[in-house]
C-alpha cells in the first residue's frame, strides 16, 4: 500500500508516508545518533519527497554536520532544531505559556514543532503563580487560542490555574527545571495529571516535541 | 462579574458559572463526599440555573439518596454516575477504545461525561494489541471520528499503536487494571507518557472523567 | 530538672512537662493504642496536673470509652479528636483554607489543635484553584490573620498560589484525597515541597495536627 | 493596581512589587538562566526601584558578570549568592543549626537570605545527633532565638531532637549530604516530615532560601 | 552429612539440623501457611528431635489450632508467637528499647525470639527523641547489655541518638508504624540505614524475629 | 485471512485462532469479569473450536459458576484455575521448584498452565537457599528436565544459585510473598532481573500463567 | 569435581569449568575492573584450556590493552565486546528486532553473546510500533527463528505486538533509551513486564549479554 | 563531664571522647570537606590525644594534603582512606567476602576500618552464588571468624547463602555494583533486608566504614 512506503537505511527504517497517513512528517530524533546518522536520515526523507525534514535533541556537532550538507538549513538553537528545506504557511494559533525563564527551552521546541506542522505560535513567558496577576492578565488572549500550551517545572502548578480560565484544552509539559523534590520534572508531572481542574492533556516531561505535534493536530481541525 | 458566581453550602463552594467560562459544567466529585452532601451540591447545581447537574464516583448509597430526591435521575452503573435535568443533543463523534474488557467501567465514564458534554461517542471493547488485526481492523474507524480515546491498563501499548494508524489527537486513559509489576496503573502511565509514536496525550490513571472532558472539548471544536 | 517528669505507664511513658518546655502539651496519638491505652493515657496526663488532656486519630470505640471515663468530655467526629479538661482562651488568629470539600477532616484536625493549643482559627472552605477566583476573594483575609494554613490534596497547587498572594506564613498541609497519580498525597507533597512561592513550609501528608502545633506556635508568637 | 507592577523583559516578566505584597524582595534565581539573563534581571530590579536585589544559585561565571557590572556588589561564595545594594539593618534572631558541617552551603544560603530580609541571625555548626551533649550544649540558645532553623543530610534526625527541646518553631531543611539509601536527600526528607515531635515545618531540600524567606517572615512578626 | 537432615512434608522441607549448624533453631513462619501447615511443620521439628518447636506471624486460628495440638504449647499474642516444648535457660542480656507504644507488637516479637534462642532481655518502651532526657536517663543501663536493639517507627531517629551513648552495638528494627511520608516503615528504614552514628546495624520493617536471632547471636558469643 | 478469527461478544473480543497463530490458546483472565462473563468467554472459546477452554484467576463464585454450566469442569483451588474440555496429552518435562511453601499457589498456576499446553511437570517445593544443601539435592534433577522453573519470594535469590548449577534455562517467577522493604515482590523481581548467573528470564511477580506458557514453549521446542 | 575448577587471580577466582556446567563459558564483566586485570581474566581464561575468552562493557583503554596483548583479537566496537580464541561455528538462527535505531548498541551486544555461544543471528532494525506494518512485514520471518529477541527503549511495546504474531518464545530487553518518564529504562522494563501477550520472558535493562545467553540455549535446545 | 570534650574549629565539631564512650574513635568524613578542613580535623584530632586519626572518603588531592603535613601517614588507595597515628594491635578475626571483583574497594574500606579499629581481618574475593561451590568452599573458614562481613552488588544473593552456612554473624553490605535494575545499589539492598535465612544485618549501600565498625564491636565483645 503506498501509504506504507519505507526508506531502509540499515540502522533505521524511515516511515516515508507518515504525514499523508497521521498529518505530521516523520522526523529524526537526533539523540543516541551519530551526526553522520541525522544527516543520512534527513537526507532519505527529502529523497523520499518529503517538502520539509527536520531532527529534534540536535546537539552542535549534529547541526554543523546539517548546515555543512545543506548551507541553507534553519538552526534554532535554543529548540535545539534543524530544518531542511521550506518551513509550510501557518494556520491557526496556539498559544504557549511558560511559567519562568528557564523553561523556555521547551517552549522553543513546541514553538519549532508548530512551525513544521503549519501551526501559527503566540508565547507569553514567565508567568508563573507565583504571581497569579501575570497568569490573569494573559486570559484575554485565551479566546484567540485553537489551544493553550502550558510548561512549567518545579511546582507544575499553573496548567490548573489556566484550565480554570478557559475553554480551551490545556496541554501541559512538565519541564525537568527545579532541584531535590522536583526529582527531574516528576513533581510537575505528577502535578499536571491530578490538576484539579479539568480539561488538562499532559505529555513526558520536556516533551515540547510531542505537545507541539497534539496542539498542531488540535489546531488544524478547529481551523477545518 | 457574572461569570464568578459561586454558591456557597459551606463544606463547598460551587462554581456556577464554569460552563459559561471553560465550556465544561461543574461536576460534583462523589468520592470522599457523604450522599447527603452530593445531594446538596446538585440541588444548589440545579438552583443556580444549570440545566444538567451530575456527579461521578457514586456509589451505591448516595445513587439511592439521588433517585429518593429526584426519582426520574439518570444513573449509569458501569460509570458510577448520575445524571439530574436533561443531557443535551449529542454533536460530533468520539470514538472509544478499550484494550481489554476489565477496562470497562473507566470507559463508561467517557462516555457518560461525553453524553453530559453532549458530544457523540463510538466504543469498541477488548482491541488489546496481543492480537493487533484486531486493533487493524478497527482502523477504517478512525476518520469518522473527531478525535480518538483509548482506555489501556496493564502494559498500556495500544495508544503508541493506535497513534501510528491515525491523524486524530489519542487521548490515553492509563488503567489500574493489572498486578504486580502494573503498580496500579504506574506501567501503563509511564508507557503512555513514553509513546513512540507522537500525538498521544496523557491522563491520570482511571480518570475517564478527565478525558471525557478534553475529547468533548476538542470534538466541539472541530465541528464548530 | 522538674521541667523533664514523665508518667510511666509501662507501655508509655508521658512527657508531663511539655508545654513548659515546648508550649505545645503532650497530645495522645490514639492510632496503635487500645482503647484503654488511650483512656490510661488521659488519666495520666489529667493526674499529672493537665488543665487539658486530649487524643487524636481516635476511633469510635475509643471515643466512646472517653466518654465513659468523662462524660463531659468533648468529642469532634470530623476532627477525630476528644478533649478532657478545659479549652483555653483563645488569642490570635489562624485562617485555614481547604482546596476542596473533601480535605475538611485535615482542616477539622487543624481546628482542633488551634483549639486546644489556646489560638484562633476562621476556617474557609473549597477554595481551589480551578476557580482562582474563589482564592481571590478571600485574599482581603490574610492581613487579619497570624499566619495561613492551607489543605490541599489531588495537585496540591493552591499553596503556591496564596503564597503570591501576601506576607503570611503558609502552612502547606498534603491531603491523601484523590486517586491514580496521586498516589495518596505524594503528588500534593511533592507540589508543595517545590512550591514558586516562597514563605511555604510543609507537614506531612494528612497531619492537621502538626500544622496546628505549628501555626500556633506562630501565631502566639505574633501577639506576644 | 501599583502593588502588581511587572518588568517585562521577554524572557521573564519580574514582579516589582513583590516586597510590598509578601515582605520578600523578587530574587532571581540564577540556576538555568546565562550571565547575561541574570545581570538583565537585577538590574531591571534596581531600575524598578528596588533597594536591594539580589540572586541566588551563582555560579562563577555569573558572579565575574554582576561584579564587572557592579564593582562594589557583595559576592558571598560560600552561599553562592550575590547582592547589589545596600543589605537593610536586621531585626531579630535566628538560630541556624547544622549538624555536619557539609551541610555548610545550605546554611550559608538560609543566613544570606536572612540577611537580605533584614533579619538577624546566629549559627551554630555540626551538632549532630551522634553525640547528643552537642545538641543539649546549645539548648539555651534556645530562648534567645525567634525561631530555630536546622539544616541536616544523611539521617536529618537532627530536627526531631531540637523540636523537643524549645517552644521555638523548628524549619527543617533536608540536604543532599549523603550516599546511598540517602537518595540525594529524600532520607532525609521523610524523617523530617514524620518527625516524632511536633512543631517541625520542613522546606525542599537543600532549599536555604525557602527556609530564610520563612524564617525571616516569623521573626520579623514576633518582633512587630 | 548428618548436619543436613531434612523432612519433607510436600509442601515444606524443613532444615532439621539447622540449629547445630548455624546456633539458631528452624522457625515456622506461619504468614501463608494454614493452620494445618503450621501444626504439621511443629509437629515434624518436635518428631526430628527438637526440645523446642515455635513459630511466628501467628494468627488466631493457627493459635487455637496449636493449642488444640499441644495444650501446654505457649502463646504469646502480643508478639504473635506460638512455642511448643521447653525455653531454654536465658544467658547474657539484650536491652530492647522501643520509640512509642505503638512499636511494642514489634518489640514483643524481638523478646520471644530471644526467649527462644535463650538469650536474656531488659525491655524500655516509649523513650522516643521527642523527649530526649528519656533517652538519656536509660543510658546508665547501656553498660549491662550484650547488645541494645531499638525498635522504632515513623522518624526512626531513636537509633542515630542511642549509637552515639554507648559502645553496643545497636541493632535498629524499623517498624510500619506511623502514616503519609512514613510510607509504611520506609522512612524509619532510610533513617536507620542513613544513621549518623556508626555502629547501627538494619533489619527489614517489623522483622522482630531478624533483629532477635542476630542479637541473640552477638549475646551468646560476649557470654562464650 | 482465518489465523484471525475472532468471536464478539461486545464486551470482550476472543481470539479465536490464537492457539494456530501463537501455539497457545486464548485463556480467560476471570481476574475484573463477572462470573457471567467468564462463563460467556468460555462458551464461545467452546463454541469457536476450541478442545479446551480455560480460565485464570477465578474466585469462588466463578469456579461455582462454571461448574454450574459444565458439571464436568475440572477445578483446581491452589492454582484458582478452571478447565473445561479434555487436557492434552504431555509431552516434554518441566522442573517446577518454589522457595518456600508460601510460593506454593503460584507454582501450582504455572504448572496448571503447562497441563493446559501439554507438557509435563515435576514440582519440587521449599528448596530456599537459607539451607543451600537442599537445593544441591536437586540438582541431579536438572538434565531430566527441559526448563526450569524458580519461583520465589523475599529475596528471590534461588534462581541466581540454580542458574549457576545447570544448562538448563531459568525462568524466574518473582512473589509477592514477604514484608516490609519485599515491597509485594518488588525485592525478588529486582534480584532475579539482577541475577549474576546468566540465563535467568524473568516475568511479572505472581505471574505463574506468564511463565507456564514461556515454559511450555521451550519444552515444545526441545521436544520438536 | 572436575567441575568445579577455579582460577584464583586474587581479585578475581574464574570458574573455568562453566562451560561444562552449564554451557556458557565464563565472560568477563569488564566495567569495574582495570584494563590489567581484564587482560588478566581473559589470559587466565585461556590458560584454563578456553578455545575462546571474550569480555563485555569494554572501554577503548581495555580495548587497547587486549589488542597490545593479542594482536588478532577480535574488537566489536558498537556492542563493546572483544574476542581471543576462535569463534565457533553458528548453528541455529536467533531473530533479533530493535525498535528504534538507537537500540543498536544492546542488540549489538546480544548478537555477539551469539557469536560466542554458537548460535546464528538476523537483525532486523528500526521496526517501532509507531509504524505497526513495519513489524508486521517482518512477521514472515518468525517461522525461521528459534526464539525471538527484542531490544525497545522508551514505551517498550513491540514485544506485546510481536508476541501476538509468532507462536516463538519472545526474549525482551528493554533499554534505557528515552528521557523524562522513560526512566532510564523502567518504563520499558514495566511494560515487558505487564507484557498482555503471554510468552514474553524479560531480562536487566540494557542486558543483551543476558538475552543473548538466554536465546543461545533455547536455539541449542530447538536444534538438538 | 570529661566524656563529653569537643573541638570546635567552627565548622567542624569534633568529638575528642567518642573512642572512650563507643569504642569508636571519631573518623573524618573527608567527602563534602575541603582538604583543608580534613586536615584541620586531623590535626584537632592529634592535638586533642588520638593515637591515630584517621578520615574516609579521601580523594588524591586531600590524600596529597594529608602526606605533604604527616609525611609518614598511611595512605590506602582502594579504600581512599588515610591514617595518621600507629595503627593498634588486631586481636579477633572478621572475614569479609566480596561476590565479585568489582566490590573490592567496599571490602578495603570494610579492612581499612577493622585496622583502625585494632581488629584482625581475613579476605576472600569474587566468590558469588553464580558458583555457588565457591561459596562452599570458603565454608571451613566461618568458624575461624568472630563475625563475617559479605560485600555484594547486583543481585546481593550472598548474603543469605552465607547465614545458612554458619552460626555467625553476617553484616552484609550493598554496593552499588551493577546495572539497569541494579537502581545503584537499590536492589541489592532490598534482596539483604530480605534475606530469607535470620542471622543477616545490613548497612547503607557501599557502606564499608559502617559495616567495619559494627564488625569491629563484635569481634572485640566476643574476645573479651
Amino acid at each position: 500500500m503506498s501509504a506504507h512506503r519505507t526508506a531502509d537505511l540499515g540502522f533505521a527504517r524511515l516511515d516515508l508516508d507518515r504525514v499523508q497517513r497521521t498529518g505530521t512528517p516523520e522526523v529524526v530524533y537526533a539523540a543516541g545518533k551519530t551526526p553522520e546518522q541525522t544527516v543520512a536520515c534527513l537526507a532519505a526523507l527529502r529523497d523520499g519527497g518529503s517538502a520539509l525534514a527536520w531532527a529534534t535533541r540536535v546537539d552542535d556537532a549534529t547541526a554543523a554536520a546539517v548546515l555543512e550538507r545543506w548551507p541553507d538549513a534553519l538552526v534554532d538553537p535554543e529548540a535545539r532544531c534543524v530544518f531542511v528545506g521550506e518551513l509550510p504557511q501557518p494556520v491557526g494559533q496556539v498559544l504557549v505559556l511558560t511559567a519562568g525563564t528557564s523553561d523556555g527551552a521547551v517552549a522553543a521546541e513546541v514553538a519549532a514543532t508548530l512551525a513544521a506542522g503549519g501551526v501559527g505560535c503566540r508565547r507569553v513567558d514567565d508567568v508563573g503563580v507565583a504571581g497569579v496577576h501575570r497568569v490573569l492578565s494573559v486570559a484575554p488572549d485565551f479566546a484567540a487560542a485553537d489551544v493553550v500550551v502550558v510548561v512549567a517545572g518545579m511546582d507544575g502548578a499553573l496548567p490548573s490555574v489556566v484550565a480554570g480560565l478557559t475553554d480551551r484544552l490545556v496541554v501541559a509539559v512538565p519541564t525537568s527545571v527545579g532541584y531535590g523534590a522536583a526529582f527531574e520534572g516528576l513533581a510537575a508531572l505528577l502535578t499536571m495529571l491530578t490538576a484539579c481542574a479539568p480539561g488538562v492533556l499532559v505529555v513526558n516531561i520536556d516533551n515540547g516535541f510531542g505537545a507541539g505535534v497534539a496542539a498542531a493536530r488540535i489546531a488544524r481541525s478547529a481551523q477545518r
